[in-house]
């Protein structure tokens, strides 16, 4: 649940989140909830120095691309992706898995489809799936292709030393922040994405683009990378690591859910992966557009100190992942937090 | 996920477990899931002697129940329910939840509504709501009512002592079985139910009935007990507990999901709950229909061995809670796992 905002939705976020806050109460000692609403997942108490960190997303849209293809043997890898990638964010190892699916219609073939790619991202993951539920909900759930309505989501738990977690709280200004590679859009900015394409310009999803070797539907359906495994090895390996960001919804605005009084300063960013030229060319859309809704090629952040960008960027090399140092912490000025884009001549603000 | 069938939902459901079971070798020890897919919710080993419960559950379509009344207050008592009862059947004390909430549209005060009904269930069942997603898929997600379709679901975490697990192991000849009563039609059967009344007869949800003291709409709104508190005081209180069963879809059939070879005698059912005569008269339905899609009344179960049944009745009754001896274990007969419910001449087999 990233930042409020004033509109509709963000109302409606506040008045959830008062009531999901008033439960935390309910719990003391074993099981007391240790963070917030704010981190990427939280993390409750299990009585023995060691916390339990808890988190859920969904798929969103991305199924909406699968049902375009007819083909549903990668969201499966998105749901893992979405969930994994939010749990290592507080530097838990990630342990376990429940799916829910519900479907407007149930079919062998597609179900099982569905079930490979849970398998695939478990697997990346190295994490087991223990458990979920389908629900046949045909008048709840419809989708693009008649009978393959779908909705798929996820929880996940992982485990980590209390004294261990990752919350972002003593970033100082100088510290590095290595950006790692995404597989492209992953599954956020997808209702975007398909406007410009479906909507707007109404192509049909296997137009062929050179610049992406391949067609547009099958780079929008490109699973989510699993971040665990680089992840896992950087905080095993003794580092400093001071925060973790993955780059969901909202794009770069996620580097400012951190707990230090830092901005960041990105100073160098890697070429624009072809997805996000074309998705901006297409929709004429702005850079901040770009830079709050998609990740642009950058979809997990390590921020260490200053001298350890290198040894980050070779152990997650050694995971044949890109990475590259793209900027610092600066000092905070100002209210609210900052992401300064040099690169785009772009300032993002809480 | 309850037992197959050869239907194309069967089919569908054989092909989703082979894959998901296909990832528990992916954790060892730390994480590794140490039950299956058969029991209400699988448990991870901690590690250190204690189990994490670990299990999903949506409201299903009691969602266009509170749709059709308007009413969005209660649902997350139901979502809350549905997945600590779940829990408690291993054995588990449940700690924490995160919710799942897809959404046609993003309105204020109806998503306050919801989340109202989630504090009050994780009041109920003393748990904390940790986190969430709220996902905004209109074009994923429709209702019976305009902009207020949406599917609610949750993932809930619990934890025991492995050696005090209760998987329904030693379940002998003559331990009795206590029923606990159910505050209504739970979150289950409500598509039949929905069929019955406001599909086959067209009824206003608002219409009255003199045997329910209510309307036919608020009776199925009524929310699902939740049992986290009886059932921990008889786990807590050094009895020997056989085996837990929640009374959720299939109804009685969920009394076969144990490990031990005996079939159950149901010898005694408490006067059947007014909204259950009502589905049955109006849908034209037999016992058989009745027994494997509603709890009947009876919405959770206790096997202790005989002497020890007094007692249960006592502390569940202790919180407010009717519960009879309903019946006792039988030597096994047969290939299928049996359950005779005497006072209607009905036996169900697996």
């Amino acid at each position: 649940m990233p930042g409020d905002d004033e509109s509709k939705g963000g109302q409606a976020l506040r008045g959830l989140r008062y009531w999901v806050e008033a439960t935390f109460p309910f719990r003391q000692g074993l099981g007391a909830p240790l963070l917030g609403l704010g981190p990427y997942a939280n993390v409750i108490d299990l009585g023995d120095g060691r916390g339990l960190a808890f988190c859920t997303d969904g798929v969103g849209t991305k199924v909406l691309v699968a049902q375009m293809l007819d083909r549903y043997d990668t969201v499966g890898i998105d749901c893992v992706a979405m969930n994994v990638n939010d749990l290592i964010c507080v530097g838990a190892e990630p342990l376990s898995l429940v799916d829910y699916i519900a479907l407007e219609e149930q079919d062998p073939s597609f179900l099982e489809e569905i079930a490979r790619g849970l398998h695939e991202g478990a697997r990346q993951a190295g994490i087991s799936i223990v458990g979920g539920e389908i629900a046949q909900l045909p008048e709840i759930i419809k989708g693009t292709r008649a009978g393959r309505g779908f909705d798929l989501a996820a929880a996940a738990v992982g485990i980590a030393p209390l004294d261990r977690l990752v919350l972002g709280e003593n970033i100082q200004p100088g510290d590095a922040l290595v950006g790692l590679a995404s597989s492209g859009i992953h599954s956020n900015g997808l209702t975007l994405a398909r406007r410009v394409f479906f909507g707007d310009r109404a192509l049909d999803p296997f137009t062929h683009f050179d610049e992406l070797g391949r067609s547009i539907g099958e780079e929008l359906l490109e699973p989510t990378r699993i971040y665990v495994g680089p992840v896992m090895e950087v905080l095993r390996s003794g580092l400093q690591v001071k925060a973790l960001f993955h780059v969901t919804g909202e794009g770069f605005m996620n580097l400012t859910r951190h707990r230090s009084e830092v901005d960041w300063v990105i100073d160098y960013l890697p070429d624009t992966p072809p997805i996000f030229r074309l998705i901006q060319r297409y929709g004429q859309l702005t850079d901040r557009e770009m830079y709050t809704t998609f990740n642009m090629g950058i979809g997990f952040c390590v921020c260490v100190p200053a001298d350890k960008a290198e040894h980050v960027i070779e152990v997650v090399a050694k995971h044949g992942i890109p990475a590259w140092r793209i900027g610092y912490a600066s000092a905070h000025e100002g209210l609210k937090k900052r992401v300064l884009i040099e690169p785009r001549a772009l300032e993002l603000t809480t």
